[in-house]
């Protein structure tokens, strides 16, 4: 068989016509399930039961194979036992069938010979370019053409309303409870996709066809893990290119958790941390809990995306003003003063309101009719903030709820470049009328706060898309280097070392400490010693010749009794560096996502915190800034206890330099580990004071 | 006028008779409503209105003066002007009146002149016995009596169900948010009271009588500050004690939230680490948000408290189990494995099932009847799991919806000292039936580990209430110490410090040396220089007899240079102290709270990361292992990097005679500072190798 060009996915989500293998005349069956749905929710296009013992089926004419069917099928759904599903889909490749949905369990998720038949599924969606959806999912819901392609139970209780929000889930019992609270929450859908063992369809491919598809505004995915992490980051690439937001949903952040998952699923899980990264890099929401999930979704979905992080808070009560603020403030949100003058309006109004933001008018709110829409011109206009929460306690289920409703409207119509939110009870009708009008609505002040701050930041990431040049290939050497060799390397990539020699006598390490200037350091220099503290194989702070000339003596002797068949290519003396932050910066290799840049202070407490920043190699100079701004401990290096502030944009240079490098040296090279870095005060640089760098020896 | 008894609050929150001072005949009008609310919810005690203008209002009979009523009245609504309140309080007093709502607002929260009636208000109160809640507040709501003494308009909306949850807020706009949300949430309260300026009824007040008032099984309160710590504290002693539950949302979390805070109200706030720090040591659960509030108030009136903190949880979704996982895992409950059996048993059934807990028995749960049933009992009988979660997708709307809530019904009857939440979705019915028989309902799951954390930390703190024998008053000097008076100090308060001698000549301090062991250090000793190194007052690591003279010559030179006048009392002689922890301890006073204990590792980090914990003073051994568990880099004293495990033991002895000694010395003691304080290996102790002690000075 030859490999043809693999259909679009549109034939899975838009199908103009669906044949179902094994479809049964029992309508709650798994081969009944999806004719019934289709019927009675109004599917358009053709439907072709399957089935060679029936004439009829639920009232459609049947054919006993799908060969026979003589007609385009864009989608065949499969519903039958394993030990035959490889078969009926061959049947179907042969009836030109364009994409199937493969509901059938069975497979990778119970062992070694279910997956063996997997891989040939896969194999056959590849030949065939028939694509393939499953095994083991629940497959597909898609309102818009009336596509219930699912034998999921929940479309039976009642569909979702049309939206425009994207449903992608690994998990068919988590898809199918994320329709039902979609439901329940009134948050629209465009379209639902469970993918299962992903033998063919995966993830990644459903996020592609949604960032192309128009009436999705936002897409939400549950994931568990992902096996090809360069097609993810594309896909994620080109979202943010697109402004398509994407919330995930990614089982696994702790430990117990990571354990369970690996229980679960058969798929590579990857570092989590490295997914963390990832999705910060490519500005994914990453929700820790489903409700966070659909409250970024249906903010997105809602309200869109606002120009900046600026945020005015308005309330008729100061606490409520102070949880807003705890919030913004702890999320990272610009909570600016209203302007001098826009706060005298306020104060001349009410004179013991409290003006600069929160703003908090009072419970004269409820008696002044004036104040609410002079706040809102003052908030809107004078200080032009990009996003505003109004507390309003109850009143939005009190009689001035269809007015506070109205007003809310009215502005976001007359301002819609802001994002506007309530916060207050309201009626199911007033929720509609808010949803209509593009303005959020949510009960919890604080929950408010944090959906904007998602906003935001999907609003940044957009913004701050880099392209990095990619490196030409690099030369690396067959084996592990020595510190010199690592150093070397580095400084060839454009990373800064601290100035250094190897010597290969006593004289000339006596020499080069003069020239260096004292005092120094000395280091044995061996690519067969890389913890060279353990064998005492570092003498610091040496004064003067006469030291240093005693200290190569001492390194070589010590190096040879600890390990007297190792390569000694000198010592390597360079001056004590004084000051500065020391940092750790590192590469290592993702079985997922490849090669992948640390960054962290020094110290054994970060190590003890985690207090680490990861990024996928290679990336810019404003990605290199943001991660060295998303470690906790940012603060050291603004000068602490009257220290000067570091240097961070050598850091930042440093960082990028390193990512390329890591990017551009291939599978070889294995991991860097430069520690310490010393990052110098603002203006004086950074340079590495020592490095290991990890190649992969050659096969001989 | 002479000091009267307090009345109890049960004249306010059960009155028998009510007089409206300043009623109105308009039902909306702020002195109407209240009337309006009494008769619509049938209040069956007396009501007196008071209005010279009318002989009915509402139909009742009113009176020209609440002193010609010549009943008992228990409580006393109060919505006349401010300028009058005062007179009408006093008359009040007169007639008996036991309780008084005081709706006036007007006074503190305006300004200075205000302020000062507030203050007779308070005087008032004290004098005559009559507790006064306000002024500047909404009242109180006590649905089992009727009682509605509000004016908010949330009540005339719907009333909440008579529940089991006390709800007291400092904000009134907050509290009427608070009732609605209770109310469309399907909660149910016991009482609600608002406590507005808090002229004599403070928030501690209302806290106490709930602790005692049987209808009331936990207490949700918002807070935005507190005047008077001791009270406060006495008041979370007395509901840990008594196994109530209290959920507190305090505002002010971050700097701009305590900004606001401050804008916001005129109560003194107090440090808000030292709020946290109260809430952890008394057992208090601090919510962040008001949804997290109401979960974890629901889940203690619903379920009430666990036996522990094991969790089992169950699911038919692989990732749903691993999100459960994660939460559990992050909020330290004890995820442990199913017993061995119990797992073969589970494997038997459901040959891909993962058995270990999370327990995840995969879409066959809902083909195999008999499955949920051997689950329940699996995990509730032999895996003996204090808490389990079930998360069963949507099933919950299912048609199988009525039989998983029966069944858990059954179970939570079965078990009666398990917590048992479902995480699925349920129509109201089915929720109240879960409510009846106390079996959780959350949608979200990670919102059920979580609320389920709360309950186990809710049952945790009950058990381990210490009792702390007081040290007997501590003498302290007049004036700040030197380091060597500070060290004697500690030391006979129990504090472990470092072999030291304080020599006053250069012959004393080389003797010293050598009886204490070589390499030593060698630090100027004076009350004046408490900053030491600032002046070059400190040099270590002498190697022997000479070198010592040398630096005492050395250190009391640059004493004198550098501060001419300072009283020198010698050089104190201390040996090198090789290996252990560094950490900080210290004693600071909080203006609400006293004296609060300090503990943090050393180190610019920590200290940049904000890693420390306090504790009042003073606390026992258990709440000091808990105080240095609570530190974010805690796994630094278990031995990093190979390093032996630090004297944790010895720490919390430590920290306890540290926190006796603060409780003991009084207000002449501003703070101490002990800095390092080194924690060895374990089985070698611990000692403070510098310290600051801070002594008010006695006014000549």
């Amino acid at each position: 068989m030859t490999t043809r060009q693999a259909n679009s996915l549109d034939t899975l989500f838009r199908p103009k016509s669906i044949a179902v293998i094994g479809a049964s005349a029992t309508p709650t069956k798994i081969g009944g399930v999806p004719i019934a749905h289709l019927l009675r929710y109004g599917y358009r296009g053709d439907i072709f039961p399957i089935n060679p013992q029936h004439q009829t089926i639920q009232d459609l004419r049947a054919y006993p194979d799908v060969r026979a069917v003589g007609k385009d099928i864009d989608l065949a759904i499969v519903a039958v036992p394993a030990a035959i599903a490889l078969n009926a889909l061959k049947q179907a490749a042969e009836a030109n069938v364009k994409s199937v949905v493969l509901f059938t369990s069975g497979f990778a998720e119970v062992g070694e010979t279910g997956a063996i038949v997997q891989r040939q599924i896969g194999a056959l969606a590849r030949t065939s370019g028939m694509r393939i959806l499953g095994p083991n999912c629940l497959g597909v819901m898609s309102g818009e053409s009336g596509v219930y392609a699912t034998f999921s139970p929940v479309a039976g209780t009642g569909i979702v309303k049309q939206g425009n929000i994207g449903l992608v889930s690994q998990s068919g019992a988590f898809g199918g409870f994320a329709y039902s609270l979609a439901r329940e929450r009134g948050i629209g859908l465009s379209h639902w996709v469970t993918t299962g063992n992903e033998a063919d369809v995966d993830m990644s491919d459903c996020l592609d066809w949604m960032i192309d598809d128009a009436s999705t505004r936002v897409i939400l995915a549950y994931m568990e893990g992902c096996r090809d992490g360069a097609k993810l980051v594309r896909v994620l690439d080109k979202a943010r290119a697109a402004r398509k937001p994407i919330v995930i949903v990614k089982v696994g952040r702790t430990d117990l958790g990571a354990a369970a998952a690996a229980s679960h699923t058969a798929a590579l899980a990857g570092a989590d941390a490295i997914y963390d990264a990832v999705f910060k890099q490519y500005g994914v929401h990453r929700a820790a809990t489903i409700d966070e999930a659909f409250d970024v979704a249906y903010a997105v979905s809602v309200g869109g995306l606002p120009r900046g992080r600026s945020i005015g808070m308005l309330t008729a009560s100061g606490g409520a003003g102070v949880l807003m603020a705890d919030e913004a403030a702890s999320l990272g949100l610009d909570a600016r003063e209203m302007p001098e003058h826009a706060q005298k309006q306020i104060l001349a109004r009410v004179a013991f309101a409290s003006a600069r933001n929160p703003v908090d008018v009072t419970a004269q709110i409820t008696t002044d009719e004036e104040l609410l829409p002079l706040s809102y011109r003052l908030m809107l206009e004078d200080a032009n903030y990009d996003n505003l929460v109004i507390f309003q306690s109850a009143a939005g289920l009190s009689p001035r709820g269809p007015e506070l409703v109205q007003q809310a409207v009215e502005m976001r119509a007359k301002y819609p470049d802001r994002v506007i939110a309530l916060s207050s009870l309201f009626t199911p009708e007033l929720h509609r009328q808010l949803d209509d009008g593009k303005v959020l609505a949510f009960a919890d002040p604080s929950r408010a706060v944090r959906a904007i701050a998602a906003l935001a930041g999907f609003a940044a990431s957009g913004v701050s898309a880099e392209k990095v040049a990619a490196l030409s290939a690099v030369q690396l050497a067959d084996a592990t280097l020595s510190e010199a060799g690592a150093l070397a390397a580095l400084q060839a990539a454009g990373i800064p070392v601290m100035p250094h020699q190897v010597a290969t006598d006593g004289a000339e390490a006596a020499a080069a400490a003069e020239r260096l200037g004292f005092p120094v350091v000395a280091k044995i220099v061996s690519p067969d010693i890389l913890h060279k503290t353990e064998i005492g194989g570092v003498l610091l702070n040496l004064q003067d010749k006469d030291q240093v000339a005693k200290a190569f003596d001492e390194l070589t002797a010590r190096a040879k009794q600890a390990k007297p068949h190792a390569r000694i290519e000198g010592v390597l003396i360079a001056p004590m560096i004084k000051g500065g932050v020391e940092c750790i910066l590192g590469m290592q290799r993702d079985p997922v996502f490849g090669p992948v840049v640390m960054f962290g202070l020094g110290g054994i407490l970060v190590e003890a915190l985690r207090d680490v920043s990861f990024r996928l190699a290679p990336f810019g100079k404003a990605e290199a800034h943001r991660m060295i701004d998303s470690i906790k401990a940012r603060a050291v290096l603004d000068g602490w206890r009257g220290a000067p502030a570091a240097d961070i944009d050598a850091l930042s240079d440093a960082l990028v330099a390193l990512s390329r490098y890591a990017a551009a040296a291939g599978d070889k090279l294995e991991s860097i580990d430069i520690n310490p870095f010393v990052v110098l005060p603002k203006g004086k640089g950074a340079m590495a004071l020592d490095a290991v760098l990890v190649i992969k020896q050659s096969k001989p």
